[in-house]
């Protein structure tokens, strides 16, 4: 089923949305600021529109994918006439004020709305397990998603419009520390030591193979964070301290230094000290939330 | 097919594994230096043997679930006889010095030997995603994959009897890692702000949509570790560096503190300082391997 949509945006992502919507049949009109970003394009069948007005009313979806928030709101209000009984999906990095700023503009000019981010980057855009969060009604939502889909898979997280970029946020923390663990393993391993020196690619081999035991942990840890009941298990924070003790002491060995270790042993042997060793990893969001743990 | 195994130690671990066996139907016998823990398991059909040396001269192949090294070590002692010409399998945690000293023993008593690690806890023990890492011969692992597949995936890492207890340790960094960076992340959008407050079930629920697209940066970034070249594409260390700040800005509004972006933003500072903004992440293992990162 083949829809109509336009791009507003021709940066690296914005081409990269335009070639996954021309890739999956769909027909796309395309606008940049800078004329002469369109030509594969258009080679490709894209319309170049040389007006952002022109672009919107080309289509009832607009996706814009421009540098920030105030491009956003240069370019909409040059094209508001337009927009009024059409849908707009922002896939913009903001702030959560810009996205319900931009949300209460569509709202003045009678645009259907979805704020969104790509949580990728232009070489993981348009295979199915790139995810795309988006806020706004979910009768808009269920509308576009049929073409959104061109670009990964789309979920829906609620009404309101600052969701994406709240989760956007939270996620990259997900994506630091597992990168930063990941990273410091990858130089454990690699050092000289008992296992030869073992390849970053073979250890992370492995490592993407446990990553669905990761998630079952985080998902017992999620349950407890929401009930506010920590139990330990087989893997208590006593377990963890005496675990991480044997990481500190294989750093030490090869030279190898994050601080990452130090972090989660400071913040471990604290909850331990107010007598929470039997309970889980969880029980740690606590010494977070108070803002004593750094 | 049917396999004849034997279990020494019914800890909470060993227990769980007996179980698993007798689940898929192995013969199994069981001992545990300490009598009276095998009741729930000879219910099922497990034979309860008197001696460690009754137990292994019972099976072809032995797992070894005790509490240490010190443990392995005056069991097999005590069964040194009925080891010859049979296989051992050890899922006892232990250093790398221990598994290549348990190594050698089997070798000098004429045993087969696979060295090994349970990558879960006992609740996740007997699902397909429960990551086993094993080292050893290749015959030996061939032999044995079918009934360990009982515990859930069996991974072969190489000859060498140290890779297993080296592989954990990299693998626990990286949860560490992903936990706290989650937990983090969890804290955030729990707090009170722009987007509710929301669920950490919710979070994770997407979270775990989203590791696949991890597992992708951290592949992208092993070949990148293992070529020493590093290059930033569309996700660069300046880039971090730019919305790590983002971060620390809604941490501090909603009153987060773990650390980690500190940690991640001393790194990133440093390696852009030294001239590698437009390199990737991956570019930071050279400052955890020269010990001058925390
Ligand atoms: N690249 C990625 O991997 C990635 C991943 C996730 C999210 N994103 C987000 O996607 C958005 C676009 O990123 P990008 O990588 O494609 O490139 P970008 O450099 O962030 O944005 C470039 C686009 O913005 C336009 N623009 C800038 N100021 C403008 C203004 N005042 N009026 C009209 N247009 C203006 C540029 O037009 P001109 O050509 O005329 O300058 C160009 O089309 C950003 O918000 C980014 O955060 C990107
Ligand atoms: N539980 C988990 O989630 C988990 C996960 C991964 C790996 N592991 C590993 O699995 C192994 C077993 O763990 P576990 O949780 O089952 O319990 P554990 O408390 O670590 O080990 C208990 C077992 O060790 C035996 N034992 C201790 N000292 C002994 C000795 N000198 N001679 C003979 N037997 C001795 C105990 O026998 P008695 O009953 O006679 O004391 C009991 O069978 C450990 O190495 C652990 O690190 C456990």
């Amino acid at each position: 089923m083949s829809a109509t949509v336009t791009v507003l945006g021709l940066g690296p992502m914005g081409t990269t949305l335009a070639h996954a919507f021309l890739d999956r049949g769909h027909r796309t009109t395309v606008w940049n600021r800078t004329p002469g970003r369109a030509e594969a394009l258009t080679a490709k069948g894209a319309t170049e529109a040389c007006t952002a007005a022109e672009a919107v009313a080309a289509s009832p979806l607009t996706v814009l994918c421009l540098a920030g928030h105030d491009a956003v709101r240069a370019v909409l209000d040059r094209a508001a006439e337009a927009a009024g009984g059409r849908t707009l999906v922002n896939l913009t990095s903001g702030s959560p004020m810009d996205a319900r700023e931009t949300a209460a503009w569509a709202d003045r000019h009678g645009s259907a709305y979805l704020d969104g981010v790509l949580m990728t980057t232009t070489s993981g855009l348009g295979r199915p397990e790139a995810l795309q969060l988006y806020a706004g009604s979910h009768a808009t939502f269920d509308t576009v998603r049929h073409p959104l889909s061109a670009l990964g898979t789309p979920l829906h997280l609620g009404t309101e419009p600052a969701l994406p970029s709240v989760y956007d946020t939270a996620l990259l923390s997900m994506l630091w520390g597992a990168l930063t663990g990941w990273l410091h393993g990858a130089a454990l391993i690699g050092a000289d030591g008992p296992g030869g020196n073992v390849a970053a690619t073979a250890f992370t081999d492995v490592a993407g193979q446990w990553l669905p035991t990761v998630h079952a942990f985080l998902r017992t840890y999620a349950g407890q964070v929401d009930s506010g009941s920590y139990p330990g298990g087989d893997f208590t924070l006593r377990l963890h301290q005496r675990t991480l003790g044997i990481l500190q002491h294989a750093d030490a060995l090869r030279g190898v230094t994050s601080g990452l270790p130090e972090l989660v042993g400071r913040l471990t042997d604290r909850a331990i000290a107010e007598g929470h060793g039997e309970d889980s990893f969880a029980r740690l969001i606590e010494f977070l939330r108070e803002s004593g743990a750094a």
